[in-house]
């Protein structure tokens, strides 16, 4: 057993790396789940999810801070190392446009590496960001060229080979149509991208299913279906879609709990409603792996202190 | 509106530190709630509550690291800066030893002052701590006169004459009697402390009522109900506390809810059954104060851009 | 003699953000000089400077990173928490471009704000900046109503209304002439900076004159003459200049100082050599205040302990 | 050439935790610099040292706080990711007293592990430590059996072998004699420490010799010859040390550059006189390894942005 308290339940032990990379491009329709602290993250593992999507929304939203880059990047990667420390599944990072120029992202991925998350998400939009559900604002996209290059870049700074970038598309999010979309994709596929992801904020798959028709299998595809969430998983299978991302629904999960909790505590100046509906504090200590701690004080701590 | 985009729902718009010597020091029993990041605070000041529980075991917990000083006291002081940004009501932090000696501690309450938290509750243990509702670990406790003299120099420290400094007694959870935690409150209080935190862990508030009978009203007496919360709040009432604690059931919310959506998303490999019951995107935006944004951005980006 | 050891040498005991302000109104040519980090702040304070210039330049190269922005904004903020917590003196932050758009550099001012750190100048470039001095390399400039209103969203979110933005031209830098200087000075003090500073590099200080004659005092202009050293002092006072920035010259001096004291000991395998010619033990010892720490003790440790 | 701009000088290319684990286990007398930041750990390595000591004297006092503890751990550990980020030759920390107990020390270790830091340096004094060479400060030792099993602790939980302990022993500096010295030492080394520091501050070598002459190369052991500089290093390697630290040279050496280069700038509000005797801009860029960031600008930006 490890200092953190737990076995690993990686398949097969592989580098996080190598997990993501894997499932990008297994035959298989993978799943990620969103998490937004290394709390979240700790469940996420355990409920058997192979990866975890460490969603920019739901960074900015714990910290209280808008989706609009106004945490800084080594805040989101402080928030990244805790996450990957209590977990040996990989991490995919909701990165934005990298936080910057070309420049701001290679060194994003140094220290990603150095934390052992194992891929980063970049979008096709211009730093700051806009959370790309939102209505009414424009969301202006970044230079082709530039883009791909800022890819290539990524891609030439990597330490490991395995460790993944993936291309996230705002084509359909900005209003384009799908020749634009696909010439983006296109495009970010050939500077190296490990994959697409193809984002749109329909109600429906249409603009998905466009997409991967004239997509033609030319590399791995991740979507995130919170808008057309009604799609039958299956769906996705048939269309040859890789991976498919939960993107934010913890925090909402967590959200609408909190708000229930502290309602019913505020109005009834009790816990008496609420104990027996939420987890124990020695749930709490278990996440926290610390059973781990108290075997480790009998065996680091001399007698008299113990 | 201010650029956190919401109006302070505080009263008269009194400064946090006075805000919390006030409840502190009224005729009525007063409750603070447990809030760990920036989110969870915003909720708690939105649901009425008039002051914030900053709680050590949440805040760890959400990081994914032990209840023992794992996190670096700067890592606290940075989620008391996202919590304190988005609130206007006061938060006091659970802030264990003071994070080392009294050198250590006046730090902590020049750092907290800076970031507008409005008071700091110190314990009378050891650094690095132990949590105090495990079970079967030694707690040792602070030397009195040390600890007494760790209040005062943060207290000498303060540059705001209303910051708090709560003083926590662990006499009873260390296994000592009602003199012993007698004698600490009178010492602490005598220091300098404007308000005793007696702490117990047992289901029935007996130790609780017992020191309040002999504390005779010296000051003010906080509470933390956590393992006797089937006692009637109007008890405490009757003792002469001034305030409680609902100290980490935020948390526990938080982590009931992410379990349960984690896992049926897992199972269903599909949105479904998950996504009435929880927060909506909109919430998540209304919540980061987006719409100040979209106000400013109207304000303050050329035509060509927004 | 406060926790920091030190009585304060500022004049009068005004607030920083006044000091700066009333630096920049003066009748007087005033100067401020560079420091990187709480050492080389503190030092400059007990030199006689009566305010600091917090250099990108500096900052990113004590770091061991480039001055592109390779540093996170919260690690510059970090930085300058520490310069501002030994010194009674006002910081003016080069601030580069603010780190983003209007909404990051509103945000930076808030959080200087918390800091005390007195002022931010912000310049006209995108993000990721390139430093002024490089030769050869772009240096685009931003557009001026998006930079005019990204000075105004500062000043309307500031809370002290003597905190100070200074805006930075860059018009002579990028290659255009007194007209597009002129300006952009015009249009940055009509939204509301509280100074200009105009950059230069040429080697002589043609460019400033010019500008100077054309500005005719619409306000106070700060300057840089790190290239046009040799230009005597009274010069710039006969210009009408209000602040010189001495930018950069102790994060060379340290350079110079740490590579012959490195060579020296590699070369003598000794630090015979080496002793006499830099500061003591105790020298340090004296920067950081020590003899408060040791009054302390006396007067917060018990007997036992001290 | 790599992302950082500069081919590694580190022999043969081995991981940092094997060179220092070499340099602690070589016949030869080896030396390692002390470096305070990312700045002053490049020049270290590019004077042709084989490794570097990251100094808590000196890292504090850069910062402007106090050789107490006063920094976080987290703080401290920023600044080696700075300084291990641009360098190939090894770092071994200071790392006080580990910051805590066993579980912190140990903790630390993953963390070091994670930025490339190849080595921890603990000491037997409590949290918060006192420096070394204070005089009339008392120095309370750790308890012999729970500083061995910190040690342990450490040992057990680094992934990469040859991460290396070294364990500082402070009885002579706390006023004991040889034979508690000794005592410990053994103790220390018996628990798994890579190598023993024997710190005196005396100004002549003698503890170190009689220490020498009981060990009887039961282990390498590294001196700190602050105090006694004038001992020839041919002293050393006669008396069969492995490592000798200069300890805080370079800070001293930038303490004094910075208050002369400081005052002359003020007296004179001129440059003049400072100007050659620095180091230039040019100089910083170099250091900063500004080239490389000018290649990848080519390579990386499309034509119209670079």
């Amino acid at each position: 057993m490890s200092q953190r308290g737990y076995a690993s339940n990686a398949p097969s032990g592989k580098p996080k790396t190598t997990q993501l990379k894997e499932m990008l491009n297994s035959s298989e329709l993978e799943f990620i789940m969103e998490a937004h602290n290394g709390l979240s993250a700790r469940i996420v593992q355990e409920a058997g999810f192979k990866g975890i999507w460490g969603s920019g929304l739901s960074i900015s939203a714990q910290m209280g801070v808008r989706d609009s880059n106004e945490a800084s990047w080594t805040q989101v990667v402080d928030v990244m190392e805790f996450m990957s420390d209590v977990t040996d599944i990989p991490i995919l990072l909701d990165a934005d446009t990298g936080y910057g120029n070309f420049n701001n992202a290679r060194r994003l991925v140094r220290k990603l590496e150095q934390r052992n998350v194992a891929g980063a998400c970049l979008e096709d939009k211009l730093f700051p960001k806009t959370n790309s559900l939102h209505d009414g604002r424009a969301q202006p996209l970044a230079d082709i060229d530039e883009f791909s290059l800022k890819i290539k870049a990524c891609k030439d700074s990597q330490t490991d080979p395995d460790f993944c970038i993936v291309a996230r598309v705002e084509a359909f999010i900005a209003g384009w149509g799908l020749e634009e979309a696909l010439r983006r994709a296109e495009a970010y596929r050939n500077a190296g991208a490990d994959a697409i992801l193809m984002h749109s904020k329909r109600s429906d798959p249409k603009e998905i299913e466009e997409f991967m028709k004239a997509w033609n299998n030319q590399g791995p595809v991740v979507i995130v279906p919170t808008k057309y969430y009604t799609t039958p998983t299956q769906d996705f299978r048939d269309m040859g879609i890789s991976m498919v991302i939960w993107a934010n629904h913890n925090i909402r999960a967590s959200i609408a709990a909190i708000q229930g909790t502290t309602a019913q505590i505020f109005k009834d100046q009790s816990l008496l409603n609420v104990e027996g509906k939420i987890a124990t504090v020695k749930e709490i200590f278990r996440l926290q792996r610390d059973h781990e701690l108290v075997e480790a004080e009998k065996k680091y701590l001399p007698e008299t202190k113990s």
